[in-house]
């Protein structure tokens, strides 16, 4: 690998995918060696004793050890007509397309992913029935047309062949971004102003850069701006940015299209004290702040995961790492305690689509309006979790499966992690006043089950969390960490530019944190159960009472509306004009006749204020509303568009939801985004904690009374006993 | 006590008091007990084992047994200025205002409380000073009237004494419930229509309710409005509303005023199923949803409490219990990591009041309009905590002292807990590319103080949370749960209903939910790194670009306003209208010169919306606005005014804001506002599940960079070794 190139592979490299495949029986055997311990007296050091970790609660699912969740994957089969496809399945679509004609030419595939099967057949089918017929869906581009592909793994036949027909450009592979980073280095004028500028070549870390796309002039051609930094001096090189250097590489050709160079009078700011690596953190001292805390399960783990399906408490779902939306939940199921029932509530949610905009329109940064997912794959930036840090000791971990761009299949070892979460919280409480006859208080702790992944894109971190709790509510929440995208500034202190606008924050001697926005679009499923919904906007108004009515003059009343097309389910929030967002099944009703249903609790929010013509707001256009309603349409998953790079906006939820189609007792999908403005402070820099937002699918009146009421207390004979690790 | 009274003492009772105080030597002494198991080796048992558990970290300050928490009161001493009246002086205060002539008539002491020394003094003073003079602020009603007074405990005098200057009562003692629960029963029409209501007498359970304020005949007599219940057959009785009938008492002379009997065509509930106690679970099947689940720390809590005062972490502060507000965090400072200085954030942060409107205009239920702080006393409510179910196991708890109505103090044991809260959380990271030579994933943990206290106000329960981050945020959380108020109903089913609107859910059969908002508001006196600040609204405001400026038509700028007065910081949130709330520092800036300073950042929130000219919206006014700022005024503490009961909204935060007195450059205070609408639903019968919103005070370029940079990760190496307990 050219030392020069530092960040050539920035992306997934299919090199970890063949070189984890070639070494696979070389690695110690983590769960073989972990197998030595007894879990039963010895929770701590039990991270890879599957066997005995998952405690199978029902007897009949008792696997044998074989069965259970492995570190090898070459004979994986799948076992559920939602599992992604497996080594061995990945290996054989590569196969079957290598004898098609169209891979005869130069090709990348970008995308290459189990097709699923009808949603109706995969509702309908049972665990012991035949496994669905597995197919596969390419996108490929071959000689610069992007192609559209269904490959039938039962026939070993492509069963369908399309070309794109929508503006936008794939998924960008490893080799695109390998290419773009190498075009620079070969542009003498790219590497006089490098040198020029002070910085050693071999400090030299670029980025690609997804361009937007701002008219005609840039259509019809595949292109990345790459911007770099001098990594000198520290691992943490977004810090030192080479300022007002922008690079216009062709993807396809690998030229060098056009350079602007225009920030030499802005020092390269010098990266002092920004390397957050804890082994540099020892040179100078430690902040030992808090002494050491676990979650510890003394009887083991309440979940079982057979496969990618999740049993935990009275929650059954399908969990599968995918490399665009990074983690898919499907199949989601709840548990009547009532009548024992396995009750649907969501068939399919996931992250659709993220954007961020940032707010600078100067020459070097108005096109930074990323859309992550389906610009570099937010699943394929989703790399191994840390165990102990990422996801407590207490968790398990899921492998991702990934095509790499000639098809090769490739492992991503502890994509997400599943584990139970208890942080002190109260599921229910009541205490009564003690001198009655009432003696009572009544408390239950609240767990809840985490899925958890972490998308680095470039400096950025998403932190995404889908949280089960018992009571019925899945709360969905994203934390955002990592590091800033900053600009370099010819200032080290405010007091120098008292009248200008910097476009963001000084946050340390030459650097600027930019204003930015973040969005992230969730597409929900929503099957109340069954498919047949309908979206009620209950309004909460103010209510005049009439003269003499009552001493009150006013209270608020509950309003039902019943959103008949898509426009009347297009929502914009309004703190004094507020409402309630409930899917419902209009044909199921409680026993005192209410609707059975879910509702959509909006967490902290912002909105994006851009000019709706402005081009990346086109492009972002689903983020014109917190939530939309559509009919459930198989081929409208990604809300930004199938095809997002350089897209024009044709394709986006908002032109979907445009339509207006009748959405009233119909299978429908529900799409809310979450958004922050994040105008940086110096606490961000050199790494940011971490900041959340989250929403909530909340039952009303889809069960008949509090499904928790029977919980039992904590009682401390049931709690583990434990020392600590020195006295072991 | 008599049996048909069983909710006589429904609030707290001096009885209570007594009993502790007279069996003090007479209690198991668990300190004692639990002494005898070894901490260090065995930290799942020492719940009381206060000199281990509570490791100092500083040799300093490491204290003999006898100076650390212990559960015996009667020989506390203060040590700090803010600390509560002790035992002693509370019994000292009492036997002043004996020999004072104006306790020689009868009286009712409604409030006995530490007076503050000035914060200017307790600003200067250090530990190892001597303690400031103490003084006890008492308001007592004597005769009808409101006094206020203050007793100096050194010089053993009264040193103030006034009348009360505003509309409203004070807080309603225990014996004012136990007469206005009374007085029904002994009158003819009540137990006449009780009896053909077909309720045994036996098992009538009442509620004092507040009555709110609607006019002028309501005023010049303090009167309370009492409705009952159906207990036969739960303890949940507030499942069993007998409709329809209001009991309207004089608090003083404890007639009954008029008694409103109109429901006897709405059944009584039958309260099948209702009973939420675990041992009636146990006996209809426990829902077992999950295993056991710990916090442990190896090492022993990461904090220590020194009588009132609380080290964790990077963060100190005085923490006490108080009658009114609940828990009261004091003088919070946090520690700067580069310079290690201790830091000022903020001097003061309390519950302030609470407004809770029930949206039912009709007889029965229009005036319920609570605002539970200044009304029943959001701290006299909170009853001692559930270990492990309340807090998690590895909590520390805090006792209160408080007086009763004839001056008498008494012990609330167990009233807050303080613990250490890891959910898995994750306080920052990134990971890199893992195929540049930059192989770098780093991770930190996020662990939390939580100081917790749950108030139960008659049927529901507020959990209040301060949480700590290490990274300098302050999160202040309130959970609901508890059980609605509830209304009882002819109907069974909905379809008996179609076009009726009932004012709420139905949620079993003749019990409907009634639609209520919670507000819980904040007073923050905020003192960045000293008293003197400002605060300044950070607009997000949309600005367009010009012709030809860039290929943008907008971009979001942020537009800073510094508040000149009040009026300036009277805040209403509007999504597509956003800012950020500032508290700065005018004087002193960071490094590269952005001025210090915290935000408040909103959560999840709902405005009221009922008309302003509203009687209880007059009162409650105090919610018009989410935040507002105000000078700092030592008698502003109580937004709905320091006498709430009964009151007519002339001593609101509204009407003390509206004199928009300068606020640039001041020491201000902060208010902010939480709310709630809530639409009852069947999931919350016959209890809710906790539902929860919160804000956070957030640094903004307060640190010059992020102050937890150094922090380490999780290292499997210090983590506890455990044991189920049945293997120990």
């Amino acid at each position: 690998m050219d030392a020069r190139n530092l960040l050539r592979f920035f992306f997934l490299s299919f090199t970890l995918a063949i070189a984890l495949l070639l070494t696979w029986l070389h690695f110690p055997s983590l769960p073989d060696k972990a197998e030595l311990l007894d879990c039963s007296t010895n929770s701590g050091s039990c991270t890879f004793n599957f066997n005995k970790r998952f405690r199978l609660k029902n007897p009949t699912l008792i696997k044998k050890p074989t069965d259970l969740p492995r570190r090898r994957h070459e004979s994986d089969k799948p076992r559920h007509p939602l599992d992604p496809l497996t080594v061995q399945e990945v290996n054989k679509v590569r196969a079957i397309l290598s004898a098609h004609p169209l891979f005869k030419s130069t090709y990348s595939i970008n995308s290459l992913v189990l097709e699923e099967p009808d949603k109706t057949l995969v509702r309908a089918w049972k665990r012991g029935d035949p496994l669905l017929p597995r197919k596969a869906s390419v996108i490929a581009r071959v000689n610069g047309v992007v192609h559209l592909l269904t490959v039938d793994l039962t026939s070993n036949q492509v069963t369908r062949h399309e070309t794109a027909p929508f503006s936008g450009y794939p998924i960008t592979t490893v080799e695109d971004m390998v290419g773009a980073l190498d075009a620079p280095l070969t542009n003498a004028q790219f590497n006089r102003t490098i040198t020029e500028r002070g910085v050693d070549m071999n400090d030299v870390a670029c980025l690609p850069i997804s361009p937007g796309w701002y008219g005609e002039a840039e259509e019809n051609r595949r292109v990345i701006k790459v911007q770099c930094y001098s990594r000198q001096g520290t691992v943490n090189f977004y810090m030192r940015p080479i300022e007002g250097l922008t690079v216009l590489v062709d993807l396809d050709t690998k030229q060098v299209l056009s350079i602007s160079d225009k920030g030499r009078n802005i020092p390269i700011p010098d990266g002092v004290d920004t390397d957050y690596r804890y082994s540099v953190q020892k040179l100078n001292g430690v902040l030992n702040l808090v002494n050491p805390i676990s979650i510890e399960q003394p009887k083991g783990p309440s979940f079982t995961i057979d496969g990618h399906y999740v049993k935990w408490a009275n929650w059954e779902f399908h969990l599968k790492p995918d490399p665009r939306a990074g983690a898919i939940i499907s199949q989601v199921k709840v548990r009547d305690p009532e009548t024992s029932e396995l009750r649907d509530v969501m068939y399919k949610g996931f992250v659709s689509e993220l954007f961020v905009p940032y707010m600078d329109p100067t020459e070097g940064w108005y096109f930074k309006t990323y859309m992550d997912a389906g610009e570099y794959g937010f699943g394929l930036q989703a790399m191994s979790l840390d165990p102990l840090n990422d996801c407590p000791r207490n968790a398990y971990y899921v492998d991702a499966v990934f095509a790499s761009a000639d098809g090769t299949p490739y492992v991503r070892p502890n994509m997400l992690c599943v584990f139970e979460s208890y942080a002190g919280d109260i599921a229910w409480r009541h205490a009564e006043c003690p001198l009655t006859d009432l003696q009572v208080t009544e408390v239950r702790p609240k767990v809840t089950l985490v899925v958890r992944m972490a998308a680095a894109v470039a400096n950025y971190d998403y932190i995404v969390d889908w949280e089960f709790q018992t009571d019925g509510l899945i709360r969905s929440k994203v934390g955002l960490s990592g590091i800033l995208m900053v600009k370099g500034s010819k200032y080290e202190n405010m007091n120098q530019a008292p009248n200008e606008y910097l476009y963001g924050t000084l946050l340390s001697e030459n650097v600027v944190g930019v204003i930015h926005d973040h969005y992230i679009t969730y597409r929900l499923d929503m099957d109340i159960d069954g498919s047949d919904n309908s979206f009620v906007k209950v309004d909460i108004k103010k209510q005049e009472t009439a003269a003499g009515e009552s001493p009150r003059k006013s209270y608020l009343k509950a309003v039902k509306n019943v959103a008949k097309t898509e426009k009347d389910a297009q929502i914009r929030l309004q703190l004094y004009n507020p409402s309630e967002f409930h899917v419902i099944n209009p044909s199921k009703k409680t026993r005192v006749g209410n609707s059975v249903g879910y509702k959509v609790v909006p967490g902290p929010q912002a909105a994006s204020l851009m000019d709706p013509e402005d081009p990346p707001q086109k492009r972002g256009a689903f983020t014109d509303n917190q939530i939309w309603v559509t009919p459930y349409n198989r081929s409208e998953q990604w809300a930004g568009g199938l095809f997002v790079y350089q897209s024009r906006g044709d394709d986006t939820l908002q032109v979907w939801s445009d339509r207006d189609r009748p959405i009233e007792n119909k299978d429908i999908v529900v799409w809310y985004t979450a958004g922050f403005h994040h105008i940086p402070c110096q606490e961000d820099y050199p790494i940011m904690p971490t900041v959340s937002s989250s929403f909530d699918l909340k039952p009303v009146n889809f069960f008949e009374k509090n499904p928790i009421l029977r919980l039992p207390p904590n009682f401390e004979t049931d709690l583990p006993v434990c020392k600590p690790p020195d006295s072991a």
